[in-house]
């Protein structure tokens, strides 16, 4: 196509623009050129899956460089910013998860990958704070282990996309605490706190014990922090319990549940709000809990089911 | 575009594959309407060029997730990569300028920055090695010190495009030695070697000794080597010396010269070599050098001419 249009010349140009334009049409060709050429050196990988992704992300990067223009200075900021996003990172904190979710690149891979059928429960980020090997805990514990904030009573049940409850799902579950900390973000506990594994009963129905969680600015103080400054972004995100819920047979969902009425869920940092997702978390004050407990001071109760779609 | 096409009924289409179409489209509709929801969240950025980057770079990475349907699996690998680049930098060592550079992004970078009036040196990647602060050397100086391989020779003129030289012209120079390393790749090494800057006569000649540097392999040891491997793709660059040339009311220019029959020109890792970039190596038996030096080894000889264009 570009070949076509190379040399076509438009009436009433001068030949100095004519010759200018040429030029340009020329540039082009040659980065065309070295793109596939670059692109070439894929053809042989070892993974036709790895060649594609390759390649168009070479697509990409290339053509971004040429949209932007982008100069050597720059270049070399992006170069320091990834360096450093990378050197921030260490097994409490997760830097690049950080930026792809404030990118909303995490949420567009999340949306090619979980097209739900009606009624499933939808996915959202999994977030730079979930950590593998979460305590096992039993209905009726307190996930807290000392985190600070009001008690919260969470129940629900699992249930398949057809409605029935799904016998012994598993649950896991993971959340900031009232003062907006995960447990790794803070220096020297020595304990888990808010997280733990859960497994349904018979009926699929789960409950426990945590403290409400409060809206809180994503860590703010590395790379990503600096990128959300310059675009005038806020760091904040609405209150929510993280959880990932699979069971035999059904397709895993990793979400969260978002507190209603949350100020922040139209400008959710890393854009994982869905309406779905929004829940009530009810505040009231002592009385007997929905477990039997005899609560002397206020506290919370949320309720919500998770619907899992069969495995495809 | 996407509007007019979403409900578009194609003649002879079964009712089922209709629907099927209407959904993928709706879905795909949706994903667009996050892209733009991301994009929106720039548009109140510090400065008009920040938010063009971002939203292109952002328009590039949401299209390239769903072009090739970017698994969490492959999302979370990709996170991984990511991370280990920048924490295998250092000091010493450019991981991601190394990545960079092996995508084609960096020449790529280059080719729309340094649009050269015909006749002046053209410019190729600055690469992962260079150093700011080269030691101050003047005309004859042996910048290898110490540095192991055989003695070369290098002497050339710095010009303008328009003919005339360029008196005081400032050089950097920067290579591998004779064994494929730089300096700041060898451990232990307390001094500079086959480093320095040097200011060219009234007559915008320059004259120095360094070794004949040899062809090598890019490290490989790290992210980027993985990525190489699974492209199965070569390391190896051609033998070449590394020069920064710049002079008061001209255009900088960042390049190598390459050694003329190097078995790597047409499989550079990093995408650099041009063909005006090649020159002659040419080995001697002992003899007296250019400079006058009697020479009782062999040794070469390179001359290069660099032609600065006047700034923009």
């Amino acid at each position: 196509m570009r070949a076509t249009r190379l040399g076509k010349r438009e009436e009433g140009g001068s030949s100095y623009a004519y010759l200018r334009r040429l030029d340009e049409q020329m540039k082009e060709l040659a980065e065309d050129n070295f793109t596939n050429e670059v692109l070439a050196t894929f053809e042989d990988a070892e993974s036709a899956r790895f060649k594609e992704i390759m390649q168009s992300l070479i697509r990409h990067l290339h053509t971004f460089v040429r949209e932007v223009q982008l100069t050597e200075e720059e270049w070399f900021e992006a170069i320091r910013f990834l360096t450093r996003t990378g050197q921030i990172s260490d097994d409490n904190r997760q830097e690049f998860i950080l930026l792809s979710d404030t990118l909303g690149v995490s949420m567009q891979m999340i949306g090619v990958n979980h097209s739900k059928p009606s009624g499933a429960t939808e996915s959202t980020v999994v977030g730079p704070f979930y950590v593998e090997g979460a305590p096992e805990c039993k209905n009726g514990d307190d996930l807290a282990n000392g985190a600070p904030g009001e008690p919260c009573f969470v129940e629900g049940q699992v249930r398949s996309v057809s409605g029935g409850p799904i016998a012994n799902a598993h649950l896991e579950v993971w959340q900031a605490d009232d003062e907006g900390f995960y447990d790794v973000q803070r220096e020297g506990l020595s304990e888990v706190q808010d997280r733990g594994q859960l497994t349904a009963d018979e009926n699929g129905r789960f409950w426990f014990w945590t403290v409400k969680p409060a809206s809180y600015p994503i860590p703010h103080d590395g790379p990503v922090g600096g990128m959300l400054k310059a675009a005038k972004r806020t760091p904040w995100r609405p209150a929510h319990i993280h959880f990932k819920v699979w069971a035999s047979g059904y397709e895993t969902v990793i979400t969260h549940v978002f507190e209603k009425g949350d100020k922040y869920l139209d400008s959710d940092a890393v854009f994982g709000v869905k309406d779905s997702l929004i829940a009530d978390f009810v505040r009231h004050q002592p009385q007997t809990a929905p477990d039997g407990t005899e609560m002397d001071k206020p506290f919370y109760t949320l309720t919500y089911d998770f619907v899992l779609a069969p495995r495809a």
